[in-house]
């Protein structure tokens, strides 16, 4: 049923199109009067021009004495002329030009003797004087229309005498989140409930577009309920933001609720995510208010309101609306698509022996997550099937290209210690960058060998050797190209609900539970199926062996909401949740790092935190971890 | 007397050497609790913990059936799999995935038929499902310390349940302005009051490095009324700004107030302007206080902002410090400055040809104008003696280089039409980007043939034919390349003071009067020069001849003072300010633009402009303008 009624505009023409239509319709700014010491970065709205002279008065420009220029003409250093007090006056920068006066020599280039002055050098008329309208004349421009003030522009306008003037009124936005399931970001959720989060990150977009916002109530999911908080809103609005509901699902009043109060102008981009927006306008007293109805996932929500809202408050704001600054790529992995929609892909981007890779992030539409991480957003054409490894793509910035080129690039196995160096790195040397991708051991290998990251954590135990790491090198690296470190050894255990209520004692019991496992590639799942094998466990035999999970945390989160009785995982995850573990075994996780990389200031600074004090105290403080000589180099080759 | 107390330490020296003295001290940022909803754009000081999982239960991601996956395995197109009501549940997207179900069927591939449901494929494990702590886990570290916030950071701290963290407090910062001559802008100024603009660039620049700023009430020059204000300020903010008064004149209090509640550890920059800069610091209730004081003219108050008291508050905002940011670009005219300083000098920029042109503006340090204008700032280095036309300098950016890029650059002699029309044309198309100096017409001439402009307005009489414009053309450009536009004919007359007093009656009365000429190679300075001529007489003759201004407007606004008795310039600059005017004679001004500018598209929009109705309006009211076929091209050669 859903999305049936849906069409599919592609994006460029869903912009016109809706541009267009409030256009036509007569959507336009609204101007106001501000004090000029109020309209930093506001933008004209008509020209200004300057009621008075700035200075307004032939004023002295330095300390000295004021007289005609003319009583000096032959002055020189050997035939000063001397000065009688009917003919000098003696100024202070800032004061009037004494009438009679055309000019000012400066208190050094004067000898006094009593009320008489020597100077010792011919004057020009007007010197260090600054004439009337020097700075500004009356009746000049200042600015013109669609100009947006800096501080200086203030500055100027008030020495222009300009107290008042008018700009573009800041766009009132409601923005009102909708649904049962919602709950205030303040009460406890429950099961079923969703924390209501999407409001805070559209209103902060809008103030960043210099709009004013009101946030509504969360409205249930009943259509007469959204038709009285749209209407309210529109009444007090310039634009309003309707949030969720907006597909054609069993309870997605948000249509028929905002064709009771207008016309809809669109509905069903072909973008994806953000297909179900519904792009609407209301008429209300005279004046045109563009209404959105916003996707109810975060990502979806936040792509459709960069790339079909954004123009419109450009309309109001009377700011330039930039086209997406993009660079070339080259992508990480293999990203597919469809020919269906133009897709946008939240992406990392680093910068590795000059070449700028793109790694594709979670696509998920509810992992908002994923936007604090991307520096970039892959856009995947509409007519294009995807992406191969290799291949260069368009990726739309979303940090300056400089960040993004000094960003150390982490990619590998997960473990939170690689956040904790990220930190003390940012907090010693605020100007880091770190960005950290979880791709298991594995990954750390394969991106090192196509140079897609500086180093990565991996953990990989040689089944042949029982040793770890240094055989897996040999295999991949024959030719070198990469160093070794030490970082830590850490516990790897069973985790299992707090108390561990079901007695598990090992690796045998599992066949008896509910497992929750870590994704193919990582060193932990190697882990687990060589311990399977050891003990001639078939996987088959384990309930939910196929569900994996990225991290030691999201692992430790399923059994602790009881989804799972068990999973591998290290000490220092299950101690977050309070979970029971069953140690396994120690294994050691080192870090893998380019060669090249070795003289980069950010690995020399990761070196200099592996061997401090502060990163001693916060692994044993996370518990599971035994540090021998971090930071050393391990030979291996 | 004055600057003798002063040192001359080279800028980063002087830089490094105040920061080290706060550091030393102990400056250091302040920390306090934000509600999350409030932190965009600020900046963590301690890193930030997922307190819950995100979803904080495994979610069903469509509107379907919930079940356990395994229940399908065999299910196809043909071979259907029917599921009676105990082994399904239709759920919609956002529910808990019930007990017992692994799974979730959209709901267009499910069949009902009744209460039972067919299934025609088989689903996967964990289909449909937001697993726990898919977007973020419980314990996982959402930001690092020194991050700034983004609205997407804030969304994700919310569903993560952070509902308060820790940011750094924004520096509060006190501004005082000093002096005897100041007036409130909001006052009438008198002779020898300034009115106070100063405080309101300083107070909007620091809220724009993300402080809370205090302006104080204007402080007299009296050393104690000083130290007061200073005391007060230092008691509750963390950064004191005093502006003027700073250098060694008679009434330059500043040094040995600040003396009195802290340490001066700067006094004399080598830098020009803004040689005169106190950097201070006081010591309170265990607080390190950085104490500055900014010289009284705004530019150089503006340049001492941006090179010494930003990396004071970055530090206090833990913001990067970023260095200036350069091009290269050709300067257009000879550019002497002192082997003393560093000199800063605001400049013009525009691309013509894809070659880069530096003009450089007005160096009043009063002329807060020129920083409306500039588009960068030319850095003359300490050891240099200035610069050649052509040569290659740096200019440190202003504005983005693509606005630069796009600005039509016009060069040549003063009009206010020339403002009116860009007015237009930035409201027809507000992305439209111009740039105009008064250079006069042979400024106009030699900067198309220099290649340095677009365009510029001409009205050069040539002596010999009685003839405007077309006989320079062909001396100076003959082999082409520009292209001469109609734009007004315009009348030129004495300007005098309201009412004519003094009952002049043309030319020849001047010799009678004190005159205000306009500036060599000016195309009115270029007709007086003839109109004397042709009466025979000596400009020497005539009081004041060599006393010049830029504009139409700044010769009227001398006269309107009563600092002058007459002056040649157009009707349009007479009316602003109720003059006086006789007509002497009506003039060509043309517009000549260079050839290959004329595809642009800025200089389209300029033609369609002269060729409407919205122009001939505005010169009609200006008054003194004829327009016949504006826009029309003049065939010269």
């Amino acid at each position: 049923m859903a999305f049936q009624y849906l069409t599919n505009i592609p994006l460029e023409d869903a912009r016109k199109q809706y541009l267009d239509a409030l256009i036509a319709r007569g959507l336009s700014p609204r101007a106001e009067a501000v004090r000029t010491q109020e309209a930093n970065h506001r933008v004209t709205s008509s020209a200004v021009y300057a009621r008075i002279c700035a200075p307004h008065y032939n004023a002295c420009a330095m300390d000295g004495i004021a007289l005609r220029a003319s009583l000096t003409n032959y002055a020189s250093e050997t035939h000063p002329v001397a000065l009688s007090p009917e003919q000098y006056t003696w100024v202070n920068t800032g004061d009037p030009l004494p009438e009679g006066c055309d000019c000012v020599v400066m208190v050094e280039d004067v000898i006094q003797d009593s009320d008489v002055v020597r100077v010792y050098g011919a004057a020009v008329p007007w010197q260090h004087v600054r004439q009337i309208g020097e700075d500004i004349a009356a009746g000049d421009m200042i600015v013109p229309t669609n100009t947006e003030l800096s501080p200086s522009a203030l500055g100027a306008m008030l020495a222009a005498g300009v107290l008042e003037l008018q700009v573009y009124a800041k766009p009132r936005v409601a923005v009102i989140p909708s649904g049962n399931e919602l709950v205030d970001p303040s009460e406890n959720p429950g099961q079923g409930s969703i924390i209501e989060f999407n409001t805070t990150i559209f209103s902060n977009t809008f103030q960043d577009w210099g709009c004013e916002t009101k946030v509504f109530p969360i409205v249930p999911d009943n259509q007469a309920a959204i038709e009285l908080a749209l209407r309210e809103a529109a009444l007090a609005s310039d634009v309003v933001v309707l949030n969720a509901g907006s597909s054609a699902g069993m309870k997605d009043f948000a249509l028929d609720a905002i064709k009771s109060i207008g016309e809809v102008i669109l509905h069903g981009i072909a973008i994806k995510p953000g297909k179900p927006a519904i792009l609407a306008v209301a008429e209300m007293d005279g004046r045109v208010i563009p209404i959105i109805g916003l996707p109810g996932y975060p990502v979806s929500g936040i792509i459709v309101m960069d790339q079909l809202v954004k123009p419109v408050v450009a309309r109001l704001t009377m700011r330039p609306f930039l086209p997406d600054q993009f660079v070339e790529a080259t992508i990480s992995r293999r990203l597919t698509s469809t020919l269906k929609y133009l897709e946008f892909v939240r992406a990392r981007l680093g910068a590795v022996n000059g070449k700028l890779i793109a790694v594709p992030l979670n696509r998920g539409a509810g992992v908002v997550s994923s936007f604090v991480k991307a520096d970039g957003i892959i856009q995947v054409p509409q007519d294009t099937e995807g992406f191969e490894p290799g291949e260069s793509v368009p990726v739309q910035l979303l940090r300056p290209r400089q960040e993004i080129e000094k960003t150390l690039v982490i990619t590998g196995s997960h473990d939170p210690l690689l956040d904790e160096i990220t930190d003390i790195m940012k907090t010693r040397w605020p100007d880091s960058m770190v960005a950290s991708s979880h791709v298991g051991s594995m990954g750390a290998i394969m991106a090192l060998r196509r140079g897609e990251a500086h180093l990565g954590g991996i953990h990989l135990l040689d089944e042949a050797t029982g040793t770890y790491n240094i055989p897996y090198l040999r295999k991949y690296f024959p030719d070198g190209g990469v160093v070794l470190m030490r970082c830590v050894a850490r516990t790897q255990g069973l985790m299992t609900a707090t108390g561990n209520p079901l007695g598990l004692k090992g690796i045998e019991d599992l066949p008896e539970v509910r497992y929750v496992n870590r994704q193919k590639g990582s060193g932990t799942r190697i882990l687990i199926d060589y311990l399977l094998k050891q003990k001639q466990i078939n996987p088959a035999d384990i309930q939910d062996y196929d569900r994996e999970e990225m991290t030691h945390t999201a692992v430790a989160a399923a059994i602790a909401a009881g989804s799972a009785d068990a999973g591998l995982g290290i000490l220092s995850a299950a101690r977050i949740y309070n979970l029971g573990f069953i140690p396994v075994c120690e294994e050691q996780y080192d870090l893998l790092i380019s060669e090249s990389a070795m003289q980069l200031e950010s690995v020399q600074r990761l070196v200099d935190i592996l061997k401090g004090e502060e990163f001693a105290g916060r692994m044993q403080k996370m518990g599971g971890y035994t540090l021998v000589n971090p930071g050393e180099i391990i030979p291996w080759n």
